[in-house]
């Protein structure tokens, strides 16, 4: 398979890279980083990417910006960053990108543990969690041609604790190459509609 | 207690009137009816609609639009009425309600079923749903004063199916007074971050 990954040179995404590359062809993407550039925030930068890649068969997105702000503090200013970027951004990326899906392709988001484990500082995150993993359940019964669409909800991964651990204390970190595997079996899987909850 | 009942002219918000008025002091909001006006879409109206209202014991908003479009002709344009209404409107109440709100003072938000049972062209209503549910139970843990936030998350509802039976073919509607008791439950009882599913 041709497979778009987004954020390919994150914690994340480079757990997928390893993972899937053993089998399949990936094009690494990053904002910066990568075979090709996009900001997912912006849908003409969404759009000039496909143009690039041409036609594929699984699209990953590993990539997306929320702001964590004290609640106490947040204004709707706050959420912008989420709506745009991590929630809009991957919308858009089934949006646009739907037309260069090979028949029985696959989209595959991520959300994370924060839409249903809250943490101090984490309502943007939170809503924009549930708000994909709710629109991936919608999307997946109207959308043609075989294509699918998944989230995969990670906890906190071990290879990020250095910088969250603070803020994830009492939570069980999981390894990236587990939740890797979430991301195959939606690609090389079959199923659609599906959030799956890693650690 | 004095009570917010934003929505009390609408199928669920007057069933709601009906079921809290018999204990309670409501007042009636609505964007053109009521006792007051706000549009929840605009943050310079719901400041001015609490300006003008002053504290109060519990906000319940029974409002909210987004677009129904099928995902086939979908843009991300057809996601921004969800965003800037249903979505960020019931946000705002809460970012800018809690100056108003006496201690111990509810918020009460509505979602649906959309989130989880999804219909053909309900997914914007699902994105948004989701977004919601996921931040009531986030934005609960770092309220102070005793502040609480819930949403209800009905069914179809039995008196709104003159126009929405031919979208919701197979969903067993629910009275609007049942879905009602989820907001007195809400409103009367101490639950936090809670999203009652009604039917
Ligand atoms: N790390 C965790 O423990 C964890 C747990 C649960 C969920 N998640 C979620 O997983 C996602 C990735 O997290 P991560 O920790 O792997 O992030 P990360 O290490 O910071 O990597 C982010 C990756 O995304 C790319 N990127 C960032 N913004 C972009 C944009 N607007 N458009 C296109 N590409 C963009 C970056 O490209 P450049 O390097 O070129 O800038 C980079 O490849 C986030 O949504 C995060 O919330 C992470
Ligand atoms: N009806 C159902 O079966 C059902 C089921 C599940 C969930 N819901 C949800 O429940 C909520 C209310 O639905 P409904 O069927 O009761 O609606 P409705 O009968 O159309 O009533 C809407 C109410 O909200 C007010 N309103 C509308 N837009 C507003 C805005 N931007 N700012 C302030 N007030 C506004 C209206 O005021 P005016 O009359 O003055 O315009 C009216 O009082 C919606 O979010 C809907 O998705 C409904």
């Amino acid at each position: 398979m041709k497979i778009l990954l987004i954020g390919a040179s994150g914690t994340v995404g480079s757990a997928i890279d390893h993972e899937l590359s053993q089998r399949h062809k990936i094009i690494r993407i990053g904002r910066k980083s990568g075979d090709f550039q996009v900001d997912i925030s912006d849908s003409d930068s969404i759009r000039k990417l496909f143009e690039q890649t041409g036609n594929f068969d699984a699209l990953i997105c590993a990539a997306g910006s929320v702001n964590f702000v004290p609640l106490a503090t947040m204004t709707a200013q706050d959420f912008e960053l989420g709506l745009r970027d991590k929630l809009m951004g991957q919308v858009n990326l089934l949006l646009i990108g739907r037309e260069f899906a090979n028949d029985g392709a696959s989209f595959t988001f991520t959300t994370g543990i924060l839409s249903h484990d809250p943490i101090r500082t984490g309502s943007s995150a939170a809503l924009v969690n549930g708000a994909l993993d709710a629109f991936v359940r919608a999307a997946a019964i109207e959308l043609p041609r075989g294509l699918r669409i998944n989230s995969v909800s990670p906890n906190v991964l071990v290879e990020a604790m250095g910088s969250y651990a603070p803020y994830f204390r009492g939570f069980k970190p999981v390894p990236a190459a587990d939740v890797a595997l979430a991301y195959a079996k939606s690609v090389e899987g079959l199923q659609t509609g599906q959030t799956y909850r890693v650690g």
